[in-house]
């Protein structure tokens, strides 16, 4: 799907406003000074980050009260649609749009972007310890980021102020890989609209390699389908990836968490990547080294690095 | 097995004889701090704990000299005869006997007392870095936490000051998981009683998924025996679980400790648990917390949470 | 192949001349202090230790600059020639030849000197995060721990002053398990030449167990070849095994090495051993306790220590 020569769209998204900690805005930054980019280019990409670093402050509202639970929906709202367009230009031109989060609430952005060029194919893997499936109903927090994949497959309705997402994806073209921590909310919704999901129950039960494999045949069982990867750092074990706002014991190993990219990677239809909830604020400097590496090398396994 | 409404019938032993530190009776009172009543209650079980937090030290005799090699065997004899009695009331009620230690030796109590209600039909479970089958002869500390299983089976015959204890588990209806730190005389009690067991070599060789089916197919071929699950927590590695007496590298991850949990809950067989040997006193507080909170969250799964 | 009664022979290489770092020439030491010898006397081996620990610094050059980028060359073929020796000789006695390093480079030492008795034979397993393959072209730091198996290959060629050295390996009887951070050079090597290697990506794919069986498959599928084990430390994770020269994260865990291990014991054919990398200035007293003790119980378990 991707056009010669490959290039990759990279969009940083600087943001914290889908949850209440200060620090995952400056995820994109540590990425950045950890060498993404010319990592990306030692795989032979083309980068194209004519983006820069949009700080995304100037989108916060003067006034942004509570829609019924939900917190601070103008800021997430506006910064998504922002994000949307972006991922959307570079998906347009035939990059692979790589978006460096920021908290996971912009996934509605970047899926809404990828969903506008591919459509009904997109596919979306969501690789996190949460499912972030509330609706503005469900959700105890009210933080947004706890909601991006109701907006995204209008499961929650017509909610104000996102008058801009239109519903884009298809509860049977999303797959969940290695959650552990989902509310009770949450889990009435994923059986009620029969979401696959793999738990690290099926982590356990099946293995790492069985779970993508299963995975990727019931998205797409002649493997021609966009695929849109989703990666909340979070769905790693708090051992791998401490630095991120809600860290939840028994998660993915260091390899289990590549092999999962790596199989990606080997399907040829990756259209669409996000890095998100690393937060380069929470623990000490070996922590940060720790999470920022690690998030590097998933996006370069994803992009192909192998170790043979 | 377990009547309407579904009851969990808990019993704590404060109980630290069957081993020479400090501190494991300290565990039942950390588990009730950390809230695992409650949590019980959350996934909709009643929750009978009419006995109370019963301090055992007036079973403490006055005097309690080695008889051979054992050592406390009068103040362990009486703590096991107490418990037998409060885990057979639980069970001829139809409740859910869950035994929070206190160290392993308080399964001479348990099993006696799942095994005055469930008799022969009864098969047991034990999670464990260690084989708790030295008889009084092959044991090198003396410590009776190390033993229990040899009274239990019968293997060890006519010990004083055991009098009350009936041999009422037959050999084949035990089965263990995590071995990895087994002495030479119990290698060879394992070999001469052909007692199913699959050590850390096992659980590497075949995945925890494959080695909990074979142990359930080994024990219940139709899966209509009552199921009494003894864990250890030193089953799990000592990354997973510091707070406890006898650590050994190699152990189950969290995520097998839990998976073990998850799979035996799906048979609908568990009569009977018993947690022990979380040590509060070992290691610091971050130790004590993961211990603990890894302890309740074993017994949430034993009891029906799922992750989805 | 090892005659009775069965002996091992413990060839102590305290060198650190093929790589950077001091420390890793005091490797032995602490095997030896952590009591190796009594752990292959409790498992019913004689130990013949009749070399002593020979300081091989005896062996250093006056001068020894650069030939080409090969650094400490001359040191560095002097000490292989004398490992050589020594293996050679266990090897004919019938003896099992157990070389604690000290680098990897010493493997050339170890493997000419077990190819000497068992010849075309003979089969390598290398267990390393690295492939140690580089060519005196092909390598970019110079360090010959790093190019030891393209010299026991012949895939380098005459190299001065290695003059004594015969190729005596055919690239397909080597195995490698456990790779993870391989030279661009080296792919190419490896692919050029086909030799089989099972990287992280393979052990978290098939799993530790079967990649142990499709290896010795592969090498021996009547499984009646003679096995040259050679474990570089730095193959499990560091969390694991700290104390080495070149981590890298996501390797073997404690158990997956331990199986490798017990595998490789079951054949029956295991007839050389090395043990190499463990670095003892490295890191704090706790990461050197791990690191020599999960050394010295990988020896033991290659010897036929068992959980069981
Ligand atoms: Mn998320
Ligand atoms: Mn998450
Ligand atoms: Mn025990
Ligand atoms: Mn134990
Ligand atoms: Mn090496
Ligand atoms: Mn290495």
């Amino acid at each position: 799907f991707i056009s010669e020569p490959h290039t990759v769209g990279v969009v940083t998204v600087p943001f914290s406003g889908g949850q209440p900690k200060g620090g995952v805005d400056a995820g994109p930054i540590e990425l950045l000074r950890f060498g993404i980019l010319d990592q990306i280019k030692g795989l032979g990409y083309k980068v194209d980050f004519s983006d820069g670093v949009d700080q995304y402050s100037s989108l916060k509202p003067k006034s942004d009260p509570d829609v019924g639970k939900m917190k601070k929906p103008r800021f997430v709202s506006s910064a998504c649609e922002k994000v949307k367009g972006q991922v959307e230009g570079h998906c347009k031109q035939g990059s692979l749009a790589l978006t460096l989060g920021g908290d996971h609430s912009i996934a509605m952005g970047t899926i809404s972007g990828s969903a506008a060029k591919y459509g009904d194919q997109l596919r979306v893997i969501w690789v996190d310890a949460h499912a972030d499936i509330n609706t503005p109903e469900s959700t105890e927090s009210g933080n947004l980021h706890g909601c991006p994949l109701s907006f995204i497959t209008g499961i929650a309705k017509n909610v104000a102020p996102f008058e801009w997402l239109t519903p884009c994806l298809k509860p049977e073209h999303l797959v969940y890989i290695g959650l552990r921590d989902v509310d009770a909310g949450e889990k009435k919704i994923l059986r009620e609209h029969g979401i696959r999901a793999y738990s690290m129950h099926e982590v356990d039960k099946y293995g790492i390699s069985k779970v993508v494999e299963m995975a990727l045949e019931y998205l797409s069982p002649s493997n021609d389908n966009p695929i849109h990867l989703s990666f909340d750092v979070d769905a790693l074990d708090p051992s791998v990836a401490p630095s991120t706002g809600t860290p939840v014991r028994g998660g993915l190993t260091f390899r289990e968490g590549h092999y999962i990219c790596e199989a990606i990677h080997e399907t040829g239809c990756l259209v669409a990547m996000d890095l998100v909830e690393v937060n380069p604020l929470l623990g000490d400097q070996t922590n940060l080294y720790q999470t920022v590496t690690v998030g590097c090398s998933l996006v370069r396994c994803a992009l192909g690095e192998t170790l043979l």
